[in-house]
């Protein structure tokens, strides 16, 4: 019982609760027989939920919690007076070594606020990072930092890199993977005074594999597996990724439908197009990691649905399995070292 | 003669140059008896372009100009050491009133830096932004500023805000021009520090149409038509506009072609969603005017087609007899004088 991987699932956040964290709960333990999930929330809501499908009952617990966070209130006053609410509860459990990781689809400022008051940052890190997965044109980067803490300093961003490139390695499975900081042009002198300042950090940092600069445009295409930038930046891309995404698909849409001949098309290439625009979906890849502290948070989208509950509760095994939170502590305290033994040495 | 608008086109600068510059200008003097161009470059390299060609001779002016500026070279150079290349010969001609306007696909770090060091900023203006339009789901919106310098200060953007208004009203024709700004929520009190300071400025604007804070997401929807940004942020949204677009439709394409069934489906839909696309496209809606300067500079594309260039020289005709650069000087004086009585009030 003790080598299940436990992650505790926000049973009341999001637009589609319970239903859908319930069914991705459900869904995760059948497809995975290393996971045990922790539904948190109203008891007899969640019960019943569950009739309605087939488990192993000895994976699936419930753990009471009577309050909700709704996506409006203040953040930090709701984790701090709902202390009986879905999020609260949950991050308790992986604060106190109860669970693992704990998923939700609920307000992201709660998770976030919850996640470093309650969850507690690891050793050393100074801002834990929200790092959503976005896909690109043969698979998916890490797009680090996408929180809530804006005007961030040159040490954070080398502290997402280095997390971020830990991350990629060993859940996501990219061997050695490519570092790039979003800037406004490939040469070394452009960007903005946060970026010029990063550069010459990330450059000489032994634990990246550091590609340089990347322009905006080079994100889609896949040019660095870890994308490094400031949050109000990377709210930015994500969010832009979303809306040109969703309006493109809607003019090809509409373009199809404009004559009779198109529309014939239209039936004729459906199936297809629809199948590799999967590849393009956000949510196939599961929630955004909240990195940095000692257990695992993931938030995933307010609209997720069943199938992104699954993905965030399976992405949990191989992070607690490889013991990300230890590796990222090893790697940032051997970094300050080097740093500081450098320093002495001039 | 005098009431024609005199436009003075590169023939040198861009990837397709001379070639595509030149047709580009013919095909716009053909199209518009208002204009008349004057192309700036290698009179031997012009005058054989111009060869293939059948248009009003007295409305094409060849301007000599020996040198060219590369993109890769160093903007503040280039443009203090090629006193005879194309973009400084052309912008002289605006800045000694010989011409209204300027267009160049050459080295944007040269355009921006000639249109600030030759052409001249109007009295009053702090920073002139690079403002392209871009695709919107029904239109196009306003995306200031894309430029060079980044790390703007809040009476920056609200100057962008300003100037943007009066281009959108009087070139674009659209009343009214809603004015958002970039931000990573909503709420009043959200955003970096930049945003939260700007936020109040615009809010308490006369000037403007402020509809508060767009999320980067929206941007396609036309939430605002004046988008209003720091030019790191406008530079990322720009290029991120295009690399979402451009692997999106490569996946589409890829898509219809998996199969025998789609592939004829493919066949079907082609010509229809040929012309939807094309809507979504930057390159059909002319170049980034370079505002806040006595004249006006278009920057297009480093790709740009004859199509580019015909569109970019005929935005110059209503930016020319609007008097835009008049009505910018206007605003920002009206406007500082009632902040200086506010203060005085006080």
């Amino acid at each position: 019982m003790s080598d299940l991987v436990r992650v505790a699932v926000d049973a009341m956040g999001g637009d589609y609760a319970p239903a859908e964290p319930v069914k991705g709960a459900v869904e995760a333990v059948n497809a995975d027989e290393r996971v045990k999930v922790q539904l948190v929330g109203q008891v007899d809501v969640i019960e019943k939920e569950l009739q309605k499908y087939t488990y192993p009952k000895e994976r699936v617990e419930i753990v009471p919690a009577t309050e909700i966070i709704e996506t409006g209130e203040p953040p930090v006053n709701a984790i701090r007076h709902k202390k009986d609410s879905s999020i609260v509860v949950g991050m308790k459990k992986v604060r106190y070594g109860e669970a693992d990781a704990f998923v939700s689809s609920g307000s992201t400022g709660a998770v976030l606020v919850g996640g470093q008051t309650i969850v507690g940052r690891i050793k050393g890190v100074e801002r834990p990072p929200l790092a959503p997965l976005i896909p690109t044109k043969d698979g998916v980067s890490l797009l680090i930092d996408c929180g809530a803490n804006v005007d961030a300093r040159p040490s954070h961003l080398v502290q997402f890199a280095m997390m971020g490139s830990v991350y990629m390695e060993h859940v996501v499975g990219i061997k050695n993977p490519r570092v790039g900081i979003v800037n406004i042009g490939v040469e070394e002198e452009k960007g903005n005074a946060l970026v010029k300042e990063t550069y010459p950090l990330l450059k000489e940092n032994p634990y990246i594999n550091f590609v340089g600069s990347i322009e905006a445009r080079e994100i889609p295409n896949g040019a660095a597996d870890v994308v490094v930038c400031e949050a109000f930046v990377g709210n930015v891309i994500l969010k832009l990724y979303e809306g040109v995404g969703a309006t493109l698909i809607s003019k090809v849409k509409q373009g199809m439908m404009t004559s009779l001949r198109s529309k014939i098309g239209a039936l004729l290439v459906k199936p297809a197009l629809k199948e590799t625009l999967k590849s393009f979906d956000a949510s196939e890849y599961g929630g955004a990691p909240l990195l940095g502290l000692k257990g695992l948070v993931v938030k995933t989208h307010g609209s997720s649905k069943a199938n992104e509950f699954k993905n965030s509760i399976l992405q949990c095994i191989s992070f607690s399995e490889e013991k990300i939170p230890q590796k990222v502590q090893e790697h940032l305290a051997d970094y300050k070292s080097s740093r500081e033994a450098a320093k002495d040495g001039v």
